[in-house]
């Protein structure tokens, strides 16, 4: 017998630094016109001149907040749900809030969750499982992503594909019995561990030893081997998600994916099944935003109304390590 | 009205990398005799030779599963608790799991939990609020951190007191009502998140435009500061933590601190005014483990039967952010 947790969406807001066109990119990096929309499915993204992880995320976090009645001092956790980070120390939870207006008057504690893409939908489940009316009766989740400075300027799939974005969720715990986490759940498929990685700048290949090279300091993702792993399990797995549930796929109103690729975002549908206009897509005008790229879109759909209050509302996605997640809750 | 949360330890492991003396170190960097001991408090650590953060939490599993009557099957979650990583992509708790013997046979979840030196401190709680005897039933927590990499050997303070290590626990759901939760919280005061820094590594100090530069890369704390801020905090912190509790510091059992200085213990000891046999202390011979300290800490006082069934346990400590941290446990 499952209980649903209480969590509910109170406010959403989000950064974006400057936009660029895929003009842009396909004339500085001598690509064909029309490379990127071709083969990365990507018109626009974003870029961080000189913005920072920490800069954008409490950019996000004060737009999420002006969208609230809430103010910083009723926040009781600040979850940051990423991959990237300005600091290999301290953790970017704790950067993100010190850049916070006023982020040095309150004692808000600060945590990073990191499952790489699925950060966010992790950090939800996570959230909703701190809620309590008690102690945490508001959490803010922040996804704040910077992937464009590990681009690999001699690999035109990644370079058009990746965006940097913040986006901001205010969760609240609620008596009104309706929105609420339903389920959470992932697996991890270690046969993929490898498929998507940035070799140097850890303990592994230390700086020390490893000075900066474009191979080795650029993410390397293998398209074909991951596409291959998500296309034998991502069946399975959606299927066994509903498989203790009185609801089916079909019973879903909206579903927000993490925003792959063109051709993830197509294999997704293709094994989904379901009526397009109910899968979000912002692919084309963003990119692929790691962690950022489900709670922005989350942010368009509530703005856009195609969430709405009572939705059963679906985020899945794969991420780096590799592995499958979902999260089905109630708006 | 709190309500407790069901968590036992049924097992724990851990890996320790090769021994280094003081000795060896204080002859290498010019540093006179017992320099170490008298600064640091540090006769002992261990730093790699060729581990990595993946083989050593990995080993660190294998020996906690070892000690359990659990399989790798029967894990239903693995979280990553620390700081230090192998890779920037994917997250380390992939890596380790990847390296698990039979670790690619199951799907098992892989979460990273980030706040630097609490890091287990903080999983442990969340741990308890997945464990619900259904969907988690079993939940792994690995903190397998290398420091040693990132010390500067110009600054003996550091050079001195930081080891590597990996420390697994396992961690169950039960129906026994006497191991429990009873309550986890963490302030974070934004005034000290640059107390402790590495630099460079991340987006803020890139790679490409930043070359190796051992002031920049290295791990840096002022120790004068974060002193100033713990004495500060710290007893408004634990006096505040057991306010709203039926239990108050004197009913603890056992302490298990973050090892962070020998300045750092004495501090602590100071502001707890608690019998010095109560608190946990492997500084000497295994310095400052970052996140792994506690855990470490953890295994080797159910080892020597200092932590016994029924025991009221505090896990304590401060980390990088700046952060104070506390769990408090029936063990």
């Amino acid at each position: 017998m499952k209980t649903y947790k209480p969590i509910k969406i109170i406010a959403t807001g989000y950064y974006l630094p400057k936009a660029v066109s895929s003009e842009e990119i396909e004339s500085k990096h001598n690509l064909s016109p029309g490379w990127s929309l071709r083969h990365s499915g990507v018109i626009n993204r974003h870029h961080v001149t000189d913005e920072s992880n920490g800069y954008m995320g409490a950019k996000a976090i004060e737009f999420a907040l002006s969208n609230s009645e809430l103010k910083l001092s009723d926040i009781d956790l600040i979850i940051s749900a990423g991959a990237t980070f300005d600091y290999p120390l301290p953790n970017q939870s704790s950067i993100i809030k010190s850049e916070l207006e006023n982020g040095n008057n309150y004692n808000i504690p600060t945590i990073d969750v990191d499952t790489t893409c699925l950060s966010f939908v992790t950090s939800f489940d996570i959230a909703s499982r701190y809620l309590d009316g008690i102690q945490y009766k508001n959490i803010i989740i922040v996804s704040s992503e910077i992937g464009s400075n590990g681009l690999n300027p001699d690999n035109p799939e990644t370079l058009t594909l990746f965006g940097d974005a913040a986006a901001a969720v205010i969760v609240s715990f609620t008596n009104d019995s309706e929105s609420c986490l339903i389920k959470g759940t992932m697996n991890t498929y270690s046969e993929g561990v490898y498929h998507t990685l940035i070799k140097g700048g850890g303990n592994k290949y230390f700086f020390k030893d490893n000075p900066y090279d474009q191979e080795l300091h650029s993410f390397k993702m293998d398209g074909t081997k991951l596409l291959k792993l998500a296309r034998k399990e991502m069946r399975v797995f959606v299927s066994s998600f509903f498989e203790d549930l009185s609801f089916d796929l079909h019973d879903v109103d909206i579903i927000i994916p993490h925003q792959t690729s063109k051709i993830g975002l197509l294999l997704l549908q293709k094994i989904l099944a379901v009526d397009e206009s109910k899968i979000v897509n912002n692919l084309s005008s963003h990119g692929n935003c790691i962690a950022a790229s489900i709670p922005l879109a989350l942010h368009q759909a509530v703005n856009e109304k195609k969430l709405k209050r009572g939705n059963l509302c679906l985020l899945l996605g794969t991420s780096a390590g590799f592995s499958i997640g979902a999260t089905l809750f109630r708006y």
